[in-house]
């Protein structure tokens, strides 16, 4: 049983390898343009990557096993570690990087946190950025799949949005998926064209707008150079693309095929979006107007600057524009706290996200009313939806994985020497996949070159942990997963 | 109807007032046989008090009003705010802090937190040192009650240990109610005279070790040295003493009851029990030993210094040996999730509280068992009672609140400048009751004396929260609590 389990995971990996190589002829073909060398060790990376991924499909092939829960939870995780370590190959190879800071760079990537190992970006060739970008762009979408379409249905964390067409589903539910992912991919791409094209359009060199609009929608927040957006910091319109295009990433992708195939801009209303939009807002309008009054910098230059870096947190992009650190105890701790929130499920961006904030805000009022009057008989609405005790006890569960997982991270991260405040914020920033973290090393004027190897190895650990939702991981952590 | 419920606590409050009045008498003798001119303060203070008391129970006198819940949520929120209120009389009158420092002090003191705004303990004359004392001591007794027989009623944070002894409830309520209070004030006497005795054995003047043992049993933290036990830190007899009685008073006092009483040792076997006796070695240990390693401390006074310190902190008394923020990142981070421990439920202890991550646990266990299997029948369990969708429920609800408060207060306390480290564990330690925070502003080394009074505030409101599982408040801010 669990020998199937383990080959068909294989097999499924390698196929999946297998484009990962056809992915890595982007770069080598780039740098070729370019006339830089690199082009050899990404052909080379490609074409290992393809003999080694053939041999492994060749040997696992068979009979394809029965579907199951245990199958699904499994292949999600090989699948997102394959991507990490194959990824990883040409950068460990173009880079002097050490193997843990490469797979670092590529699970940060994959898993579009956006925390980088690598100092002097503006010098690197580029191929190598094309393909930090491409991963980015390739786990966002990935990232999008899995929160549509596979983790609601294994009940951790995502919040449906077939039911809205239940119909459908029931009618023929495999047609309905393929022209559902059809519709995603398309809109996917759309929306990163249309973002490099305005980024362009503001100013950036070709090269950079399609970087950054690939590490854009995908709330990746990798960037061409090691100043982030600060390298275009006198640039507002390119701040304020990056804003609305970071917002848009951070919406369910479900909800954005509705409204653009079907013009249905009643879906815009659901409660999910509202939250998330008034929590972005409220935060970004209290740093803004607080920096006004008490640093007196001009309305227009806080507000810019504020909604980019804080959308950019809350979206789980971590680009940066400038050290928002220094903007005083008040925004810093707010930069904290807004680390924790997220965008939409569904969406690209991590961390916890407006739905379970919408459950829990739910919960607490109901539960207060219920202290007062005994049992409670109202169920909790969503919109003219039920939150039924399933999905209350999923967002539970996973609050509770969510912290587990960040005090193990920050003691294990502490262990290192780590100050309390890059410790704590080291782990969160990977965990909830947001990308830079604050204090002297890893905030966003600093990286995550000086780390150690142990270091880097549990923040990527707390990186893909949080990309699966944490719970889909822990799943395979339990004996009752292995037991027959 | 509300007006009923208003009046019935004005009448509640004056009697209670009339108690703290008598009180004040104690210190004012004590300052009389030392000589000192504070026992004019004192009497002063209790005559104002029981004549304002006298007053408002002549005013508000009439007939009891039906039992509800609301009037139960009303009175027990109501007493503790007059407690802190009249606690701070004195100490206004005596020293020279603001008013908002002799509000912070008193409810620091009543709600066992320990945290203090005033410099130079070790000259302050023995009535004002023995007050805060005796405030410490008296919300101490106040939390077991509070924490024993009315917040398990309430649905509110609290695990009831009566259902131990269904069958004696069932018959005679009251009988037992009264039986069952006579014996805890007893048993939560005499460990205070054992803990003052053992004190005194150890070394302590007796006015020291009267002091710090009814600090000790509340888990209140309250000295009479500014350098806390740090005054006697080459004592280690008394750190274990300190140690001891720490965890005997974060221990449930029902348990301690049956112990005694009936001499039932399997009574210790309790889950929750178990849980923090669990933790607390592992913290203690991993600190212990990671400074004989690291720093080459030598092992017995490594884990001395671990146990009293980090006892302290989990136990939420908040005496401080030594500055154990010198101890490097690893026990920083260490000190700072275990000051969201706390002891256990029923005790004197603040914070979350064993049982609720025992509950916490469970429910993390169950969920991902059930991601696998499918719904689950399997029932959880505490010992060999059931934890019931109640209990999980308000649990769950009690964390909501916690970190809604926790972050609220933080933010605050940075819109008033204080850096994230000490916005962040001030309102965290005032919440969970513990005393000290991190940093150099409010870490065991220093004190709340140079905060503003803005802040003071706030964390007054944080500590009261606390201490009322901030359930019992929040019902109160509730538009349905009000409504007929």
């Amino acid at each position: 049983m669990h020998g199937i389990i383990v080959r068909a995971a294989a097999y499924v990996a390698s196929i999946f390898s297998l484009y990962i190589a056809g992915a890595m002829l982007i770069p080598a073909a780039v740098d070729l343009y370019y006339g830089h060398s690199d082009w050899q060790i990404f052909t080379i990376c490609a074409v290992t990557t393809g003999a080694v991924a053939l041999t492994v499909a060749a040997a696992t092939r068979g009979r394809a096993p029965v579907r199951s829960t245990r199958l699904a939870f499994f292949v999600v995780v090989v699948l997102w570690l394959t991507l990490g370590v194959v990824g990883a190959l040409p950068i460990y190879a173009a880079l002097e990087v050490s193997f843990a800071g490469a797979v670092f760079e590529a699970v940060s990537a994959i898993t579009t946190t956006g925390s980088t190992v690598i100092v002097g970006l503006d010098d690197l060739p580029p191929g190598v950025l094309l393909w930090r970008s491409l991963l980015n762009g390739i786990g966002g979408l990935g990232v999008v799949v899995l929160g549509l379409f596979f983790l609601p249905l294994l009940n951790v964390g995502g919040f449906s949005y077939f039911q809205i067409e239940s119909s459908d589903i029931e009618e023929r539910p495999f047609d309905r998926l393929a022209s559902f992912l059809r519709a995603l991919v398309a809109i996917y791409v759309i929306l990163t064209v249309l973002c490099a094209m305005a980024y362009a359009m503001a100013g950036m060199s070709a090269f950079d707008a399609i970087n950054h609009a690939m590490a854009t929608i995908a709330t990746g927040g990798f960037s061409t150079h090691d100043a982030s957006f600060g390298h275009f910091e006198d640039n507002w319109a390119i701040l304020w693309v990056g804003t609305v295009f970071m917002i848009l990433g951070a919406l369910p992708f479900s909800i954005l095929i509705l409204f653009v195939v079907r013009g249905r801009l009643d879906a815009l209303r659901d409660p999910q979006i509202r939250l998330f939009i008034a929590y972005t807002a409220v935060i970004v309008l209290a740093i803004a107007i607080h920096r006004r009054v008490v640093s007196e910098v001009p309305f227009g230059e806080a507000l810019t600057s504020a909604a980019f870096n804080l959308v950019s947190i809350i979206t789980t992009t971590g680009f940066a524009s400038e050290d928002y650190t220094l903007w005083g105890p008040f925004a810093v701790v707010m930069v904290f706290f807004a680390t924790f929130l997220g965008g939409c499920s569904g969406s690209t961006s991590g961390a916890i996200k407006a739905y379970r904030f919408f459950v829990l805000g739910r919960m607490l009022q109901n539960g207060l009313r219920t202290l007062i009057y005994g049992r409670s008989v109202q169920p909790l609405r969503y919109g003219n939806r039920t939150i039924d005790e399933e999905m209350q006890r999923s967002v539970v569960l996973f609050m509770i994985a969510f912290f587990t997982v960040w005090v193990g991270g920050s003691v294990l991260l502490a262990a290192n020497n780590l100050d309390i405040v890059t410790a704590l914020t080291a782990s969160l920033t990977a965990l909830t996949n947001v990308g830079p973290g604050l204090g002297p090393i890893i905030g966003p004027a600093g990286n995550f070159s000086t780390l150690s190897d142990y270091a880097l190895w549990i923040l990527s650990a707390c990186m893909l942990l949080g990309r699966l939702e944490i719970l889909a991981v822990f799943v395979l952590l339990t004996p009752t997963f292995w037991r027959n």
